[in-house]
């Protein structure tokens, strides 16, 4: 991903909310630098509180790549979204997309850029022919976040983890294995877009063997209670042979994303599950911690909530994007 | 696949042990009129009982199609196979596989099937694009076979259940998800190489809506307990909606299968976390049977172990291979 030339364009198209852009989100959150302005379609509902530039405007900032920050259900590449797509590379921009349709397989873009000289990035795309797992233990030590539910937090707080325990001078590398974290560090396994009988050797690759003190804290996808990407998460748990486990979750959820039918688990199930499917790759592993994604509450609310986790679970809970994840990284200095 | 001629050579290469020829003898036993004879290579330790063929007399037999009857870690061609596979074209048949490595991915493979005018078929791939699962209830109903570990018998138990209940008039369909069960079918979902995201929804289509009384049979895949596979399995279990599930095992397996650092779990935890994991989508799943493979146990022995299963666990069981599926098919005619 080194290949992909900063700063970016972030294309937020007609997002319906501010979770569908969540790409152009964690880019801003944690790569500042790079994130100049956002670019908005008409009804967009979602917005970074950057500045709104149009192609002229971005160019004349700098913007080198036009970042595709919006994720729709089945990743596909918008209609809508042609227009401005075909102007960015005739105005001398690069895309980058982590969606499953893929740039390169647009027939349109692919002419156009060809016919500019621009590059189509696609972060998507598997570029490694990752192994089976063999299930074999490795050095160092290794975090999972995983949820209740998709889009609860679990990027943000290995995210969080990983600066915090870079400012204490620990080894600990985030792991990325979605899009946003791909174009956030410019490493990683896209693991949804991996065949079946390879996401969890294609997890073992990316934590390989390591300093016994260096911890991977590796993002999470999906959850085990959410049927359309469960198995997703399966592969995480046993290709990550995690020795610590921090639970995340959204406490306002009215029901899982995308499945109106189903409710979210409690943390102590997702606890219970999350840590009897883990021991079977590591024994040993423990839930260390509670991540919450506090953003819809009101600040006394959160550290209320934040304070009934803790005495319900007996485990320490924050919201690591909003008060620190000291609690987090004290935890992993325990094991 | 209903394009692939018929019959078939067998081709069971160098199989290591028995096991290894899995594809060969589910054809054998389920579509017997299908297998004409088998080619083994030097040192291969499987054997059908069929007749040892070499390409002339195949031919004579009137073979159309060899079948590479075998798989290897990994799923590749091995280049141990690979002179006998292009004098099969130049002979005048047809290659079948399901293997990951694609015979099409074979630059002389594909050359010389195009210069014979013959076919290469690759049951492995994905002929659709499968949405993403969207957990919505169907009708009909579903039975999912899951097991304690990979290739235990949850094939054949879906396969015996089809026919038993087909003979006693009831409405039924087995549902292939591995590439054995698409030869045998010719038709299915080659699950393990299906994208991740995919996976469930790929499973949802294969068992749609159907007749209230008619039930779908879906074969299993993997392990919940295999860390290289359990999000094939999952996958199964969540986009299955099973209303009932089968345990399979096999007593006499030393470690999971290709993972010697690893334990078979016991029955009891196979059908606490199926069940489990089965109840967010379908809170009304049962466990109503225990298949056993007692292939390699004498009558007595097998006879005595399934009595003893039955008294623990409180469920019929069987080996509907060799004693028949009447007590599943029972168990599923009471729901």
């Amino acid at each position: 991903m080194s290949l992909i030339e900063t700063p970016y364009l972030l294309f937020l198209g007609d997002a319906p909310d501010q979770l569908a852009a969540k790409v152009a989100q964690g880019i801003k959150d944690w790569r500042p630098e790079y994130a100049i302005g956002q670019y908005r379609l008409e009804g967009c509902k979602a917005d970074m509180g950057l500045p709104d530039m149009n192609l002229a405007t971005a160019k004349a900032a700098g913007c080198k790549t036009l970042v595709i920050g919006v994720a729709n259900r089945g990743g596909i590449i918008s209609p809508a979204w042609k227009k401005l797509l075909v102007a960015a590379l005739e105005e001398g921009f690069d895309l980058a997309s982590g969606l499953h349709n893929l740039l390169r397989d647009e027939a349109d873009l692919v002419a156009v850029a060809a016919a500019c000289g621009r590059q189509l990035h696609d972060v998507r795309v598997p570029s490694v022919d990752y192994p089976i797992a063999n299930g074999v233990k490795r050095t160092g030590k290794r975090m999972l976040a995983v949820g209740t539910d998709c889009s609860v937090g679990k990027m943000y707080t290995a995210l969080c983890m990983e600066k915090e325990m870079r400012a204490r001078g620990l080894k600990a590398s985030f792991r990325a294995t979605g899009q946003t974290g791909i174009l956030i560090t410019g490493d990683g396994v896209p693991l949804d877009a991996v065949i079946a009988d390879f996401m969890a050797g294609s997890v073992e690759w990316l934590t390989p063997d390591n300093d016994a003190d260096h911890w991977d804290l590796i993002e999470g996808q999906g959850s085990l209670f959410h049927v359309s990407y469960s198995g997703v998460t399966m592969a995480l748990v046993h290709g990550g042979q995690p020795d610590a486990l921090v639970l995340c979750h959204e406490p306002t959820r009215p029901h899982m994303r995308g499945l109106p039918g189903y409710k979210l688990p409690s943390l102590k199930a997702l606890n219970d599950l999350a840590l009897e499917v883990a021991k079977v790759a590591n024994p040993a592993c423990k839930v260390v911690g509670i991540s919450i994604n506090t953003q819809h509450m009101a600040e006394a609310e959160a550290r209320a909530y934040l304070a009934q986790v803790e005495a319900e679970m007996g485990l320490p809970a924050t919201d690591p994007f909003r008060f620190g994840a000291g609690v987090l990284v004290n935890a992993l200095e325990a094991i």
